[in-house]
C-alpha cells in the first residue's frame, strides 16, 4: 500500500479545520502516538489531529480519502495487537476529545457515550444510579469505550455476563467517505436488516470511526464474594474450570494465573500479603455475584465441594472490601508485571473451556521444544488464555526468526481444539500473518470484500487485520 | 430481477444430484411451499428440493448462480414475514432434512444442531442434560432453528436471556457461489476479524445457507414463578414494566396483551378458566425464574408492590405447572387466534421499553384516524410490540390502499421514539417498502453492498429485505 505523504497543504487544510492546539507535528508529540501497549513498537504518525466534533472528524477523513493519506485511529492507545499503530505514517486521528458521557437512561437502562470515555469511569458513573455496565478489561482504568468496542474487548466478567459486543445497541459511524451513519437502533432486539453494528464492534478501526454509542446497562447485582485457589497441578486448575460449570454455578469470575505470573505480580506491586508455598503451579481466583447472600454461600460451598476433589492448597476467602480489592489489582496488574520482567509476547488464545488443560499442556510441549519460558493467566472460565512468551535469555536470532514458527504452532494447537487466535485483543498488525490458521481464503476474501466495501481506498487503518 | 425459468435441462441436472423424493413438482406439492404464515400470500416455486447433505446443497447452488435461477431457502415456513415465499418461482430450497442434533457437548455448555431442527425439540434434548437454550418464539413447537437464526428470532425469554444472536457461537454457511464457510470459532468471546457470524445472523436467507450452527448453552435454571396481573388501564399495564425494571428486578418473562388479545385467545382455545372482568383493558404475564425458592418470592413481593401502585385488579399466582402451562399456552395461542379471527397485517415494532405507553397511544390514535382495529400484545419487557392491524369491515379499498400510509405512520412514530420496524420477525418481504424509515441512504447501500459481496448475481432469497 502507498500513501500520500503529508504535506505543508495538508498541513494548512487542518489548520483551518482545527484549533492549532489539535494539530500535533513536534517530533515529542508524534512519538507520543507512535505506540500503543504492545510489546515494544513504535510506527510514527506525521501528525497527530484530535477533531472535536463529528463535523471536523468527517471532512478529516473525507479530504485524507480523496487525498489518499493514511489515517490510524486511536484511543486510548492502551491496545496489545497493535491496532492503533500508525504503521504507514501519515494521520494518527486521536478521539481523545469525545469524551463525554451523554445521556445516562435509567428509566431505559442505556447510555450514550462518547468512545473517548474511560471504561471504568463510564462503570463507575452507571453504578451510581443502581446500573451495570460489565465489560471491563484489566486496563479499565486507562482504556477507552472506543477501543474496547473497535476490539471487542472482553475481561473478568465476560464469563457471566459476555462481552463487549453484547452491550452494544446502536452506533454512530464516520465512514471513511465522511458520510456518517446509524448502525442500528436503540432497543433490546433488531431484525431489521444486516447487523452493522455487530460488524462495526470488533473491526479494529478498519471499517470506520465510532462516534456515539448506546450501551446496554442491567441492573447492578447487590454483593459478590471472592476466593483465591491455590492448585498444585496448573493442569488441574484448568480441569477445575469446567468442573465447576458443570455444577451449573456461572461464576461472574473465573480467573486462571500461572504461578510465575502472580509471583512477579506480587513482586511487582509490593505485595507480599499472599503466600504462594513452594509446591503450587497456578490459582484460580474465582467469583461470584447476586442480590442474595445465602445464594452466594450456597455456590460458594459447591465451588469448594468441586476444587476439593483436585489436589489444592488453602483456599483464601476475601473477608473484606480491602482484600478483594487486593486480590483483584494482583490479577489485574499481570500483564504490566510481565511486561517490567522482561520483553514478551503476548497470545490471546481462546478455546472451548474443557480444552483448555490441553492447551496448557501444549503450550508447555511448544516451549520446551522451542526452549522459550512462557507465563500464562487469563479468564479460564471464557477458555480464554493468555500466553505471555518470556525473552529472557533467548538469543536475537531466536526471538525474531524462530518464535514465529512456534506461534504458529500454537494457534494450530488453539484452532484444532476448536478455539481461535484472538479471544479479546484483536487480530490489529502483530497477529494479522496468522489469519490463515483460523480462517481460510473464502473467508478471508469475504472480510477483505467487505473492507473494500466500506474503505474503497483503504486508507483507514492500514496494514491491520488481513495477512501481509 | 428477472431470473431463468427452470426447464427440462434444470430438472434433469437435479435428478442426477438428488433422490427423485427430494424433488417435488407436483402443483399440490408446490402449494405447500409456495407460502409461510405470513398474512395469506402465496408464491408457487417452480421446483422445491430437498438436498440431504452439504455437497449436494452447494451443487444446487451453485448450478442455480450459474445458470442464473432465482433459490428461496425454507425452514418450517412459520415465519410472519415472508421471508420464505418464493417470489421469484424458480427453486424452493427445503432444508427439511437437515434436522440432526449433531452433538450436545454438556463439558463446554454447547451444542451442534442442522438447521431443521424443531426449537422446542433442540430445548428438550438440552434440558434433559440440565442446559437451556432460551430464544424460543411463540412457534417453537413448529419452527426450526434455522428460521430462527436468519430472523434472529426472539421470544418471552429474550428479556433476561437475549435473542437468538447472543447464542451463536460459530456457522456453517453455504455462499451463493456453493462455496462452504465456517464463520467463527466455538467460543465463547472472539476478536478474530470481521464478525461474519452476527452478519449471517437475522440475514434471512440472502447472504448463505445455514447448513450447522453451534449454539451457546446456560445452566437450566431450576424453578420459576409465574404471574397474571390484570390492568384497568393499557397504557399503565405499559408503564409497569419500566417500572418494575427500575427496581432491579430482570424477570425470566413479562408479556403483554390486550383485552381482545385474551379474549380471542380464550376463544380460540376454549378455554374459559381465565376470568376477564369487563374493566380490564390488558394483562401482563410476569415469570421470574432461577435457583432459589426464597429469593424467587422475593422477587414476586417486589414486582407486587410496584403493580399494585398502578389501578390494577386481582393478581393470579399460577399455583401449578398445569397452570403455568395454560397460561403460556393462552399467550402463545394469541397470534393463532387472531389469525383466525380475521384478515390482519401483524407489525413487529420495537422501543426502548419505557417509550411503550407513547407507542400504544400512537398506534390506537393512528387507527382511530384511518378507522382500523388494532389488538396488541408482545414481549413488553422488551419494548416489542406486535400490532395486528385486523381488517374486519375495512372495504377493500383502504384496505389495499390507505392501509400502508397508516403503517408508515406507525413506523414512523416507532423509529421517532428510538425504535426500529422488526423485533424478531425480520423484514422480509412485507415489510422491504419500509426500509428508508429505520436507514438512511447510505446504511441501506452499505447492505446492499454486502449482499452483492455474498451474492453477485442476486440469485439467493430475492426480493427480500431491500427496498423495491
Amino acid at each position: 500500500m502507498i500513501f500520500k505523504r503529508i504535506d505543508q497543504l495538508d498541513i494548512d487544510f487542518f489548520t483551518e479545520l482545527l484549533s492549532s492546539s489539535n494539530i500535533k507535528l513536534d517530533p515529542d508529540q508524534l512519538e507520543q502516538y507512535a505506540h500503543d501497549e504492545t510489546e515494544d513498537l513504535v510506527y510514527s504518525p506525521e501528525v497527530v489531529l484530535l477533531p472535536e466534533s463529528v463535523d471536523q472528524l468527517s471532512a478529516i477523513i473525507s479530504y485524507c480519502n480523496k487525498m489518499n493519506i493514511a489515517v490510524t485511529p486511536q484511543g486510548a492507545r492502551t491496545g496489545l495487537s497493535g491496532g492503533a499503530l500508525p504503521l504507514y505514517g501519515g494521520v494518527a486521528l486521536s478521539m481523545e476529545k469525545f469524551d463525554k458521557i451523554l445521556d445516562i437512561d435509567t428509566k431505559n437502562g442505556q447510555v450514550t457515550v462518547e468512545p473517548a470515555v474511560i471504561t471504568q469511569v463510564l462503570q463507575e458513573a452507571v453504578a451510581e444510579k443502581g446500573l451495570f455496565y460489565p465489560p471491563d478489561p484489566a486496563s479499565r482504568g486507562s482504556c477507552s469505550i472506543g477501543g474496547n468496542l473497535a476490539e471487542n474487548s472482553g475481561g473478568p466478567k465476560a464469563v457471566k455476563y459476555g462481552v463487549t459486543n453484547e452491550y452494544v445497541l446502536n452506533l454512530e459511524v464516520v465512514l471513511p467517505s465522511g458520510e456518517v451513519i446509524w448502525t442500528g437502533a436503540n432497543v433490546l432486539k433488531n431484525a431489521t436488516g444486516y447487523n452493522l453494528t455487530q460488524l462495526i464492534v470488533g473491526s479494529e478501526g478498519t471499517l470506520g470511526i465510532i462516534t456515539k454509542a448506546v450501551l446496554k446497562l442491567i441492573p447492578h447485582p447487590k454483593m459478590n464474594m471472592l476466593m483465591l485457589v491455590p492448585f498444585r497441578s496448573a493442569e488441574q486448575a484448568c480441569e477445575a474450570v469446567a468442573a465447576i460449570f458443570q455444577e451449573r454455578i456461572v461464576p461472574s469470575g473465573m480467573e486462571f494465573m500461572e504461578r510465575d505470573a502472580l509471583i512477579w505480580t506480587r513482586d511487582f506491586i509490593n505485595d507480599d500479603s499472599i503466600q504462594i508455598p513452594d509446591d503450587i503451579q497456578a490459582h484460580l481466583l474465582i467469583e461470584v455475584d447476586g442480590n442474595d447472600e445465602s445464594t452466594l454461600m450456597k455456590d460458594c460451598e459447591a465451588i469448594m465441594s468441586v476444587v476439593e476433589k483436585f489436589d489444592v492448597g488453602e483456599i483464601l476467602f476475601a473477608d473484606s472490601q480491602a482484600q478483594k480489592d487486593k486480590l483483584w489489582n494482583l490479577r489485574r496488574k499481570v500483564g504490566e508485571a510481565v511486561k517490567s520482567q522482561s520483553i514478551y509476547k503476548e497470545e490471546d488464545t481462546v478455546v472451548p473451556r474443557f480444552e483448555l488443560p490441553k492447551l496448557l499442556k501444549g503450550v508447555k510441549d511448544i516451549g520446551r521444544r522451542y526452549g522459550f519460558q512462557s507465563v500464562c493467566y487469563g479468564h479460564a472460565g471464557d477458555g480464554n488464555l493468555h500466553i505471555n512468551i518470556i525473552k529472557g535469555e533467548l538469543s536475537e536470532d531466536v526471538w525474531n526468526n524462530e518464535l514465529s514458527k512456534a506461534i504458529r504452532e500454537i494457534f494450530d494447537l488453539t484452532v484444532s481444539l476448536g478455539g481461535t487466535i484472538s479471544g479479546e485483543h484483536g487480530i490489529g498488525h502483530v497477529q494479522k500473518n496468522f489469519m490463515d490458521i483460523p480462517f481460510g481464503d473464502v473467508e478471508l476474501k469475504l472480510m477483505k470484500g467487505i473492507k473494500d466495501l466500506f474503505d474503497p481506498k483503504g486508507i483507514l487503518n492500514p496494514g491491520k487485520i488481513f495477512p501481509d
